[in-house]
């Protein structure tokens, strides 16, 4: 039988922090059908920015070591918000002793690690998450209804892309971001967001050819040094995709696209309609229907309202628009629910690790670039 | 010397009432500096509800009597969620024992109701706010701060509208919100919003000229009944008006305008620039600044980041975006940061009070009709 | 029986006069039915610059003095497109000459003057058109049928506005077009345009309560110069009208309005249905129809293509969209057409009187500005 | 010495015969420094529809046989608008008279024939064009100077695409198009447009890397036929190319794009800026500049003006937007002028040529998918 409440304890209170603390504050009025979240403590590295988180976020205690959380009987849930440098050993204490865990996307540096945090999840049955915020838009879980109805028809392809420009500027410094131990670069760090979005409305991704590259080579070290560094990450991913269903498409990664803030957007074409969907307009998707009275066919804003759940736990009018924060409620809503009923309700740490498999032979793919043809 | 905590009481459960609940919950996480809300008690006519409330919104404790709550000597703060017939007994109440009081819009039917409970919470001291959420935008905030700073030069003119479609269908029933008990209609309801819009971004509304008409004549009283209620509130109110700076404008409220679920939108614009807005795209403000390199003019597309406070406090990142229900939660931070600084952030009473004169000196212009030149 | 070709005179060679010759040259390629129009004389008051314009518009000859072109008995149509002081001399002269007349708007400075144009059009049996080229386009048409046909139920109201900002800096030089000689300002020049649109898609204005304003006092005579000339036509107008349908609306006209280059917009809504159209796109029409599936509903884009009559006569495939001066060769075809058949396509004369009477009605109400309440 | 005055031939008098004949009658009005075109004899298989299109567009006479163009000494312009099966044949007889070309795009169906062509072109010192109308653009002018100018400081990235629908339907009929004897398919009709684009804005594509399919693998022989014609031609291209400046981007070709009726779109972004087009609202840029006011910074939507050369040609007002067909205006206009000059503003027929090296290196490198990662 499942829980009334859960316990929960939070590690990282930086942007990912916040957003999970906002979200377990507001996933019962939401939902009510969940366990209650119960905030019970906050790690940071800094104690005293823990203290703080606790009383600003409304966690009951906190603490300078991690540990501390893993340790404690009272808590049933912990999230990872930390860089992913240390999400595999804070992962695998948790499940060690019993925890569901959520953790931050991209799940670990190498698949390798992704595939042990698996194992050791599914070993000891707890339920997993990783933070694909994302999917969880009332217009995308509309999305995926839509093809799996087959109101598109037959699906003939896909075209995504999530694009920002936090790295555009050549004279930006260089950061841990950049250093390759936490990964690839953009095509884990973006790139992991369009290939869960395409695998959520579309399934497996199946075959992969990519050219990968690094736009900005070194970078300063510090604000008015001379000394710069080499960049060993990348900052722009293109990738060619077949689908398991047969069809094709391209998926973008790219962080130095100057001007773009968040166009983590698709478009996707069937033989009978289309939809086009842009984060940059969260409340908003478009579809084309074929076969209608052609004096008025058109691509039609959709706005979202009610009628699309999970909207209406939020707001009863249309209209209204949820926001970033309000997706990670639904995140972590969900992520309650699947710990209550015992299954996950995804994405998973193996639908992580299936994202990292595309990541890698997207890399894979373009080291060796042999197809490409010189004209 | 202000408390730290302040003890909260909710009387509605309802649309208003579910805002609120997120917005005290969600507020010191996003604004560290307030003080923190206690949620203390929820009333709601039906003691059950109210108890379910309590339960999903994290209250302590339940009433199906609202006056438990103004009794509450632990609660400092009453929210007043309920229908506006209701708002005048309920504040003057929560006035006269000392509580500061948030009430939704329209703050009272009539405009003698609202001097009333503006004169008793003057009287009383008590800091007071009302429902005009959308305000509290940041990106209202920038555009506010634009047209002081002069970057549109002098204001020469503004257009506001706000329109819904939730009473369109003729067919659609006679409800309560139709009982002109509750007030004059859609210029109440819908139009206080724009009024109060305007006058943020530019100040006192000087005159008014307006045509208010009912659309809908009569409304089935029931599902499947032949018996028509006569509708005796209007569905568009139309008002030229001229503010104080010495330009004009017009207004629009509109509850029947097929297919807009949030068109509250206004474009204001001065011998330098101008600026677009639509809450449908409640994220971007649209801006033009004249005398520039002419070949690269035009609009510009600004999305709200954290350069545009206080959206930092929700999200570090730009372009993330901010939803209705963050709206409501900056609105009840600055009522609770007003409370603790002993002066009000606004809207107060009075500035309802004042918008409201606005919707009664409409009401009066269109019955004259006077200007109106039948060609 | 009707003509086979018609000989085409040309007074003016401006803006409009351009506009008009592209027209003619374009007109038989597009519609194939009308009578071929011939070229033959051009006129301006500077005969070197007629000379230019017949070589590069490709008229047979040119004059100095456009009586010319009223006593050549091979010119069938005239085309008037001098400022408009000119248009009742000169339209008079053309009537008298038995010739049909196609007249750029606004008609002229008075409606005095507009009526005896009318008359002698009528008694001499001519042909006549007036310069509303917006209407021409296939999205309007479009929208006008749907209207007709009952496609957004009862007509509910009407948002209509033509801003530009050619007048927005008040350091530009006062002009001719300032001269109140020529007519009343804004609520003539661009207000005639949306009062032009209001008519082709909803019928009659019964009654106009108006604020119309000079924002710009005064303006430099001349460049570098101190002396500043008072400006004594209007720069806004604000209409609040009502239909011979029985609901209202509003109509703007702007000069001023920084940054706007082409807002001739309109929203109309009915109890079944709504659109939204805007010339700065003028190859789309945004139509919502009530009552399908809510999921998928929405304003839907409708883009223009040979499914819109007369898009197809330009060109065969959809989505590749007309210019302004196709519009106005629709225009002149239809005007051709008219000549044809013994029946102006409108709108002619008449229509122009009929528009010029709200514009007057819109300045007497402005006048008394009594329905005005003082807050 | 260049000629005043050209004669032209028309061969073909479909959808682009049309265009090329509104073209030629309004080119000189839009832009007086050019030749002046003179219509003298247009060709169509069939001499009844020849006919009727030389009355119609205004040639001096007509025939049904294309050779009678060649044999005209009148002549010195011959415009190629038939399927490109006859290009080769028509364009070497026109040459081998000595008749400056006009060819509609694709130059032909394969890269063999195309360099025969340019060949042919060059040793006879004819000027020569194709038909890429779209970067006519006066945005697409613009787009290209602010990018030579460094405005965008250096490029970092491309993606465009050209998708249009007319294929989508599986149940569409087979159709000519879809003959391989008149080339590859998507790649080479609506492929060579985006390739066209990307070369006039960046400069020379050198790497491809692509995946080209067939979506729809047989077709209805005929209406209500059950007998089905396999497709051999392709239906979507993908392409990840490279440019000579460094760079790299990706290309989309897509005729079963459902919905979808222009969207012929890029997005550049460079250090310290961006910019975004789409066919489908062809007067229009957008703009992103780094490094300005952070609270305002955007995308700005530039509309085409007269201050973007040659829209004054055509408008001296800005906004009122240019259409299809204008755009061939000025490809013809720029075609004789070059002719005057004595030499090809382009594209010419090296430049078609260029192109079709892409699409065929595109093609190579599909067939081989070496690169393809199976995960």
């Amino acid at each position: 039988m499942s829980k009334k409440k859960l316990g929960i304890g939070l590690i990282g209170t930086g942007f990912m922090g916040k957003a999970h603390a906002f979200a377990y504050r507001s996933a019962l009025a939401a939902f009510p059908d969940i366990p209650t979240p119960e905030l019970r403590m906050v790690a940071d590295v800094n104690a005293e920015g823990a203290a703080k988180a606790a009383q600003q976020y409304g966690f009951a205690s906190s603490t300078g070591n991690w540990r501390d959380i893993i340790a404690n009987p009272d808590i049933d849930v912990v999230s990872i918000t930390t860089p992913n440098t240390f999400h595999k050993e804070m992962t695998l204490a948790a499940i060690a002793a019993g925890k569901h865990v959520h953790c931050e996307k991209p799940l670990s540096p190498t698949l390798a690690d992704s595939e042990e945090m698996v194992k050791a999840a599914e070993a000891k049955k707890v339920i997993t998450q990783v933070g694909f915020n994302y999917i969880k838009n009332p217009m995308l879980k509309l999305a995926r209804e839509m093809i799996a109805a087959g109101e598109l028809g037959e699906i003939t392809g896909f075209r995504g892309i999530h694009a920002e420009d936090y790295m555009h500027d050549p004279e930006g410094l260089y950061t841990w971001r950049l250093d390759p131990v936490g990964g690839p670069g953009v095509v884990a760090d973006l790139g992991s967001h369009i290939i869960c979005m395409a695998r959520f409305l579309l399934g497996k991704i199946t075959h992969v050819n990519a050219d990968i590259e690094t736009i900005v080579k070194s970078r300063p070290k510090a604000v008015g040094s001379k000394e710069r560094v080499p960049v060993l990450v990348d900052d722009i991913a293109r990738l060619m995709v077949r689908f398991e269903g047969g069809f094709g498409g391209t998926l973008e990664a790219n962080w130095v696209k100057t001007g773009r803030k968040m166009q983590l957007a698709f478009e996707v074409h069937g033989s009978k309609g289309s939809l086009y969907f842009t984060q940059e307009r969260l409340n908003e998707l478009q579809f084309y229907k074929a076969g209608g009275d052609g004096r008025t066919a058109g691509f039609t804003t959709i706005e979202a309202g009610p009628q699309h759940p999970p909207y209406g736990g939020f707001i009863v009018a249309a209209g209204h628009q949820l926001g970033f924060n309000d997706l990670k409620t639904i995140e972590m809503a969900e992520f309650l629910r699947g710990i209550a009923h015992g299954k996950a309700e995804g994405p998973d740490f193996r639908e992580a690790y299936e994202i990292q498999k595309v990541v890698e032979a997207a890399l894979a793919s373009s080291r060796q670039a042999a197809s490409r043809v010189t004209i």
